[in-house]
């Protein structure tokens, strides 16, 4: 069983410029959840100056908190986010932790090992919740490479991840955010992440930009990799011209999964249907991917979870 | 070293319902050529009356074969296109021999078995021919399934590539016709060819339909596979919607390979000047593919050859 990790409402919605209205986000993770996807990424507990497309990510996370089999999952940069996520009641929470410097003062203006003793506190508050404790989840991003600062050494991304661990992550992912991994770079990466790190070792983030994304997929499963981020329609990560997606796209992760023989527990006929409460939602915005087009293939028969 | 058969000027341009000038025709692959591009099947020797954009296709041949250290492919799907292509002095003739039995129904008007008598006619005639003597090449297709008959049994796809050894040809390829294919399927079946065939075991000829073509490419690599077909822009293989394109993107499938070390002798700036020679021919011509519009990433370097 491979765990499809949904990231459209967070990360798809987030690179809009457009809100999705509340209401259209929780019918659209229902519509998701329904679909047979058991990990979703509701959104992000972060300044709503910085990003108001995700002001409303607590009413999100306590309206879908208690469907079924769902983990609701919520990207928090800090302390203050996570306090926000822990009291919303997620069930994990996602940290980044920059591998480029560079990156990590861009996108959380703050220094590498300030990030990861941002984790050690999350954890550690954490600790002190009562009841059902939410899992604390960290995804290394710029871990291919960065636009800034390009190749971002592997030793290093070994050397933090190990960092990371010691802080007290459960789990922690590589995420290749700018489009920059391939294959023989996801095998090095994960086999020696989980060589090093055994279980704690999470999922992959890939992007499609430079269309390697399913390929990236493909090498990590090689690795014993069993979760994968994706986005519906590939939504919101297109920083170039059509078809130039960001996210890999959740509808061809499923089909090359099931085709594959592993089962994602996921229904692509019901995942057309929360496609269309996007469009509804945010009529024009351009959704990619083959399958949702092309349909399965004549015989085509998914795996028994 | 890995080698890309460009199949763009064949299989892209007998997809369209416009024909390409010679001149053009002739332009476009000496800028192939000129980008690095070692092998291009440069058009096929069938009735004009069913492919008139492909009449022109023995002046194509004399008017390229003689560019350094390009190896000059044409499709023939019969003993009458072997000796026009022999005639017009290509190094390598590809025989489509479909797995399918209504599939080479449909295409070829005659049964597997026929299909396969008619490649022994064509390496008893490349047989008799003095000089050098072209390559007689099969590609095995709908050889992942069949969009009239669904699954094909690899069994029996295994059992065809043995008879089309028998009958002399010296390079067997695999063809995902109808983009069904998936990673798991191709390196079962290219591990089976390489067992049994060894060296006749020739490319993979893969569509990105459901965008999984990348993907292929990778568990291919994974047995030894070194060939692989893609087309410049993804150019004519479109049966979808925008983004559905049918064969894999060369300039994407150059990135991938490159960015995990494996040499292929093409340079993508040349092959974006190959580019606007097709749409200066055919203007508004839809081409697809990834890196174009992306670029390569800070700090990417090509492996030397």
């Amino acid at each position: 069983m491979i765990t499809i990790s949904e990231v459209g409402p967070r990360d798809g919605l987030q690179s809009l410029n457009r809100t999705m209205p509340t209401a259209d986000k929780i019918a659209w993770i229902k519509a998701l959840a329904n679909a047979g996807l058991c990990e979703i990424e509701v959104g992000s507990f972060v300044s709503p100056k910085r990003l108001p497309q995700m002001a409303d990510c607590g009413d999100v996370v306590r309206a879908v908190r208690d469907i079924p089999g769902l983990t609701v999952v919520a990207l928090v940069p800090n302390l203050r986010g996570a306090e926000a996520a822990f009291a919303a009641g997620v069930h994990k929470v996602s940290i980044p932790v920059s591998a480029s410097r560079a990156h990590s003062r861009a996108n959380v203006n703050r220094t590498v090992e300030e990030a990861v003793a941002e984790v050690a506190a999350i954890r550690a508050l954490r600790d002190t919740l009562d009841g059902p404790r939410p899992t604390v989840e960290v995804g290394i991003s710029t871990a291919f490479g960065c636009t800034l600062e390009g190749p971002v050494a592997e030793d290093w991304v070994i050397r933090l991840a190990g960092m990371i661990a010691e802080a007290g992550a459960e789990s922690i992912g590589l995420s290749d955010t700018t489009g920059y991994g391939n294959p023989a770079q996801v095998r090095r990466l994960f086999t020696r992440m989980r060589a090093d790190l055994g279980d704690l070792t999470g999922g992959g983030h890939f992007h499609n930009t430079r269309g390697q994304g399913l390929a990236n997929v493909v090498a990590a499963l090689d690795c014993g990799i069993t979760t994968f981020d994706s986005s519906q329609g590939g939504i919101g990560g297109c920083p170039y011209a059509p078809g130039a997606s960001g996210n890999i796209v959740t509808e061809d992760l499923v089909f090359l999964l099931e085709a594959m023989g592993l089962a994602t527990g996921v229904d692509l006929d019901r995942l057309a249907k929360a496609r269309t409460t996007i469009l509804n939602s945010l009529p024009g915005e351009t959704l990619y991917g083959h399958v949702k087009d092309a349909g399965v293939p004549k015989g085509f028969k998914y795996r028994p979870t």
